[in-house]
């Protein structure tokens, strides 16, 4: 899809798209264009350096990091307060002028860059932590705050972070909480949607909505931050997030098992949260082509094992005290390995040996990138069904000169699906979709496990999403952004 | 408040109700009236005993479990499948017949109780385990089901339910969502904003919004589930759930602390998440004020410490590993005992110690409603401001014969304050209301931390939310029920 989709986007950016619809159902032509005045309000708000209309200033606003989505903003605004978002969307909707919010611009849907010419709103002059309150846990910032930022001043007083992403340098706390972000710590802390606590954003008429308190209860009326959580600005522009902080853990480790059967992943899952329970961190998986394909194509990449096995699992544990998580990791390994659910194993025995078999893990996109074409799919399944989508994939693709490699949080139930081919094939691609997705439909699955919607999976939402629930989200966008000025073509169909 | 607030409301019934313009706006006089017709409709589509007009059948649906409330509805019904309901909810819509959705009527606030004379959705009909994930610990369930029986069946998987609560034998999953209760659990296993993972909900009109997948992760759009989290069934009717379950703790183990000073309260707070971490269930806390009246007034209550101090804490903590466990809460015990934070202690040596010394923090409110008048608070503040409400109101009341006694979930900021007079007083309430919705709000707190709004709270909304939120939350309850026949007259101010 990452190609496909790649293709279908370049050439609609190709065709006129200045004057056609587009997938959430705006025509272009009926936005506004930039003048003058314009321009003249924003310097009246702005200082001079935060109102970019340098055309070699705009390439880093226009271009998201894979280099995969431009668009063709003539000008980027880099507020300093909320008070400043507020007066620039209040004007852009008065004068129906399109804006895209953009925070680190990492995501991987084309959320973040124009479609067209859209005003680029960008976070990153917001990037203050506000407040640290260390008795209840709870940190303060503007959006723009870099994650990683906001994870070294937790660790500072002994916290940590409920989010970590490979992105951490760069994303920002804004744009994690927009799109809903997973990631690495997701299975041990949970969704956005439990830790954040609260949120200031503003909506598309200027409007702030201050709801930036750091209660972790409040029953007082709709909880109405959790619309801008996974919402990718389209519903608002998020200016400050609090959110809760979890312990910071004194102990890590990380055992890598081989598995015969995807029957034996879920029953080692199972015993792992039996007897891991509360020190469970990441529960990691991939199959026998995702590894033979990272020894083959990834530099420095070993099996950390002497033989190979069908499936391979990644068990992941951290907690407060690390004389008790290693009994309780050594017993568990007996365990499953005496009972036969684990043909072999081994123990990461510092932090370098770790490192190694995280690569394994973590590099499987970089090989896949150097072995040829790749189509990815970001799925999330019920766990019983889970590899089955492999299977079936295999078993269609079976005439055709296609590698179908699979990875994935386990413990999440999120699938990384991933069709190798030594070149675009026009052939296979036709004979992924939309079969890969009427499939995950089929078994209530979703077609965005953690990437979201963006411009690149509109047309999809249907497959995860009941036409009743996309009308009610229509509902939402036109209650809140009647102009529909809020990052226009994105996330919902037309 | 409790009286207070009881008193009002008892005054609005008394009066002519029928007539009234009611907090949330609506005017009772824009409902149509209960037809033949009307009846005829529901006898087509629900079987005899499920529409229920009999007098004294209706009781159980009219008044609440308190016996504070008491609505005047002339039927109610129990429909079996969300297609009856959402049958239901489309006529009841096209007529203007104001409904109640109500679960197991055990709300604190009269959220689920007619004020009127609206129809009585109940969803005791409902009551089915749908589906059950051993292996993913996900349960599935109609509205219906009742809290008790999910946990008892999540507890034979070797899982447990995040949520648990005092009304457990009687309320229900829908109504718990519906009202986002927190409980007891909240503590270890947080929202339920995070540990829902799916919502099957009925609109106003009828459409049934069908969200009730298991995924952990779905980034498809906007998460339209979240509007019916707490929203107290004034958005949509719930009629099924999922939630992710974890897995049911080995070992529970708990210690009472004496503390000298508030600041010692936080400082062992602190220490306990350092120390207990992962395995820290619940952080109780209550002043001496508070042993005191429930040693004077609960039969059995027996003082778990020799001597006393201003502030006890209950130190709850769960885990996999009994040995662990201990041997950390040893260590944190040492630790607060040597370094002076805690001045004496002792940990319950088995079960039935452990129900004694949870009667006193459990008993509070008994031996408050023994001791004469009370005046009940519901507050979220930060931890650093949370005791420094209570001193306040301590020096308010100096000249009054009031007992101010403070207790709740430290561990989660939840106070709750209570005001004991001899006998009702209005001089003493009128020291006490607004005054401490004031404060509340200038320390960005919540008037309402578990309890929600209903028919209670709606004038007092604005003490935690903006006005920009309030009309916001008014917007969307315009969008998703036009004509306001949900749950009428509450959680919305006027």
């Amino acid at each position: 899809m990452l190609l496909a989709a790649s293709r279908c986007l370049r050439r609609g950016l190709r065709c006129d798209g200045a004057m056609r619809r587009h997938a959430s159902g705006q025509a272009a032509s009926s936005y506004a264009k930039l003048t003058d005045a314009d321009f003249a309000f924003f310097r009246s708000i702005l200082s001079e350096n935060d109102v970019i209309t340098d055309a070699s200033a705009l390439e880093q606003y226009n271009v998201d990091w894979m280099k995969k989505y431009e668009g063709k903003s003539k000008l980027a605004l880099r507020p300093r307060t909320t008070q400043q978002v507020s007066q620039i969307l209040k004007h852009c909707n008065e004068r129906k002028l399109p804006v895209v919010p953009q925070g680190g611009n990492t995501g991987l849907v084309g959320g973040s860059v124009a479609v067209n010419d859209e005003v680029v709103l960008s976070l990153s002059g917001m990037d203050k932590i506000l407040a640290f309150d260390e008795f209840s846990g709870t940190v303060t910032c503007q959006a723009g705050a870099v994650l990683q930022a906001v994870q070294e001043k937790a660790e500072s007083f002994g916290y940590t972070f409920p989010l970590d992403l490979g992105a951490k340098g760069s994303c920002q706390i804004g744009g994690n909480v927009a799109t809903n972000a997973g990631g690495l710590r997701f299975l041990r802390y949970g969704s956005l949607h439990g830790t954040v606590l609260g949120i200031e954003a503003v909506l598309a008429d200027g409007t702030i909505i201050d709801n930036l308190n750091t209660l972790k209860k409040d029953n007082t009326g709709y909880d109405v931050k959790q619309l801008f959580i996974g919402s990718e600005g389209t519903l608002g522009v998020i200016t400050g997030v609090a959110i809760a902080l979890p312990k910071l853990p004194n102990s890590v480790q990380l055992a890598y098992l081989a598995v015969d059967s995807y029957a034996a992943v879920l029953d080692v899952f199972r015993e792992a949260k039996g007897h891991l329970a509360e020190i469970l961190s990441a529960v990691e998986f991939l199959d026998d082509q995702a590894l033979d394909l990272t020894l083959t194509h990834l530099h420095g990449a070993r099996n950390p094992l002497e033989g190979r096995a069908p499936f391979y699992m990644l068990i992941e544990v951290s907690g407060s005290n690390e004389e008790h998580d290693s009994a309780k990791l050594t017993g568990f390994l007996e365990h499953v390995m005496e009972s036969g659910m684990v043909t072999d194993g081994t123990l990461a025995a510092d932090s370098t040996q770790m490192a190694g078999v995280w690569r394994i893990r973590e590099g499987i996109s970089e090989a896949l990138s150097k072995a040829g074409a790749v189509y990815k799919y970001d799925i999330s399944l019920p766990l019983p069904q889970l590899y089955q989508l492999v299977e079936d994939m295999r078993a269609r693709l079976a005439d055709e000169q296609a590698n179908v490699v699979a990875f994935g949080h386990i413990g999440d139930g999120n699938l990384h699906l991933n069709i190798s081919t030594p070149a675009k094939s026009q052939q296979v691609f036709d004979k992924i979709e939309p079969w890969v997705f009427e499939w995950t439909r089929e078994k209530r699955g979703s077609v965005s496990a953690e990437h979201g919607v963006g411009t690149m999976k509109p047309q999809y939402l249907h497959m995860s999403k009941s036409g009743e629930t996309i009308a009610l989200m229509k509902q939402l966008k036109a209650v809140m952004d009647p102009n529909g000025i809020l990052n226009p073509y994105k996330v919902l169909p037309a």
